[in-house]
């Protein structure tokens, strides 16, 4: 996906966000803001949103000399959703449909996201998720892919997140490879993070060699090039991920909440809405 | 008031807003993008938010050849108020304290802002501001400085507002001078909104001799600042008006909804607030 002209307040709001988690002075904070406008107004207009936010966030975590500004707030959305955990589960258990209920609890995770927003309703939004109508729903086609599937690429997005697709994981009954970020960038899951959430019990962890958000190719480590050439099935998860393997042409299921009008418009749907959308491999060049 | 860091994502999102109304090209968005970031790097720190928004304002007109990228939103704003009219005259009529329920209408009539955000609910407006407890009340200050003052200096803030000025105005026992301003920036009213909104019937109306928003007086007519220095009484809507005079020692009453976190922060209650504050007088130097 492009960078809208949205993205850019966006992501001048973003830096200030990470400056103050790290522990900006005012001063500082301000500094960042220059550098980060500096930054959006030398890049290239073909780049995609998680090209610029690493940049950004980047030069956070340089200027601020502090490597995971969100650290705390990912550990907490860890044991907050780890608090949740026995609930999903027997939602799974007890639904007539029970991996289309595993899909809507690992996309209601996905509203742990503190880079689209400064806080979030976790509750608000599971009742939300588990009620509402998919915008996009391309269930039938997982289905179906899944059946004729080996095993399974799960790109990770956020840190807490992390105990949602844990539930969809548990709900397949393939092997299944989670794949986290090398090091820390905004609020999305690492190694230590997949951990936390009880990941290694379910899944093969891998990283992808970066700590871009999203997966950037040219950032990536070639093992998880060649995982990511060989697979049968990839469920990426978030607008990150979205944003940067959109034009991809692999077997890529998205599964996300459109948090923002950006991406939203760019999907063809209203705002919050929840998505479960199969790559078209006819429209796409790698 | 200062201008927060907040504030810098929030007038870059406004320029793009701006842009878009004005009708610009999306590369005519994107430069003006890039124009604001290099505006809002070079502002003095020191500056008020209305100071760069002034800026950022006028360089989107200039850059879109478009002096007024408001005018249609104005004009459907003086509308709507104009239907709510007789409503809210009974709302006066039939209230037993008809001064406060006529302040309470004029604040929410603030709600028609489109600086602060992109779009507004004026009937869920009215119904919260009507019945929701000040956040700060002044209201037996401004009753006992009506009582021993000759004449009101009105500061206007929106078109459409001007509607719901007009009903605290004719609710006031007071000749009234509504000061509005000289040339369209944002959707701030000009006479031409003041006419529209029936200000004609019911005061004197004047303009500052500028088209910044708030009131900033380096910009403004000599005759503007006369009548200011030589008031008994000034009501300053919105909050632009605030954001500018709140370092004025003046006889001024905020009328205003805290529609952003920066000025709730600023006046030290929540977002969302309804606030009549007397300004003290003691605190500031002119």
């Amino acid at each position: 996906m492009k960078t809208y002209l949205d993205c850019y307040p966006c992501l001048l709001r973003q830096a200030l966000s990470a400056a103050r988690r790290a522990g900006a002075s005012e001063n500082l904070q301000h500094s960042i803001l220059l550098e980060t406008m500096e930054d959006l107004s030398a890049f290239p207009p073909n780049s995609t949103p998680p090209q610029l936010a690493y940049r950004i966030h980047q030069q956070v975590q340089k200027l601020t000399n502090n490597i995971d500004p969100y650290r705390e707030d990912k550990n907490q959305a860890t044991q907050q959703a780890l608090a949740l955990y026995p609930e999903l589960k027997k939602k799974v258990s007890e639904s007539s449909e029970p991996l289309e209920m595993a899909v809507r609890i690992a996309i209601a995770g996905n509203i742990i996201d503190l880079g689209v927003a400064e806080s979030y309703d976790l509750n608000a939004t599971l009742q939300r998720v588990l009620t509402q109508s998919f915008a996009i729903n391309d269930l039938v086609s997982l289905r179906n892919t899944l059946a004729r599937s080996n095993t399974i690429l799960y790109l990770a997005d956020n840190a807490g997140e992390t105990v949602f697709d844990r539930v969809l994981i548990e709900s397949l009954e393939l092997p299944v490879t989670y794949v986290v970020k090398a090091g820390p960038i905004i609020n999305d899951a690492t190694y230590e993070d997949a951990v936390a959430a009880g990941i290694d019990q379910v899944a093969e962890i891998i990283d992808n060699g970066s700590n871009a958000p999203g997966t950037l190719f040219d950032q990536c480590s070639d093992l998880f090039r060649k995982r990511f050439a060989q697979a049968d099935l990839i469920i990426a998860k978030g607008q990150a991920n979205y944003e940067s393997l959109s034009n991809s042409s692999a077997p890529i299921f998205f599964l996300l909440q459109a948090k923002c009008i950006v991406i939203a418009r760019d999907l063809g749907i209203d705002e919050g809405g929840t998505v479960l959308k199969q790559q078209d491999m006819n429209s796409f060049n790698t």
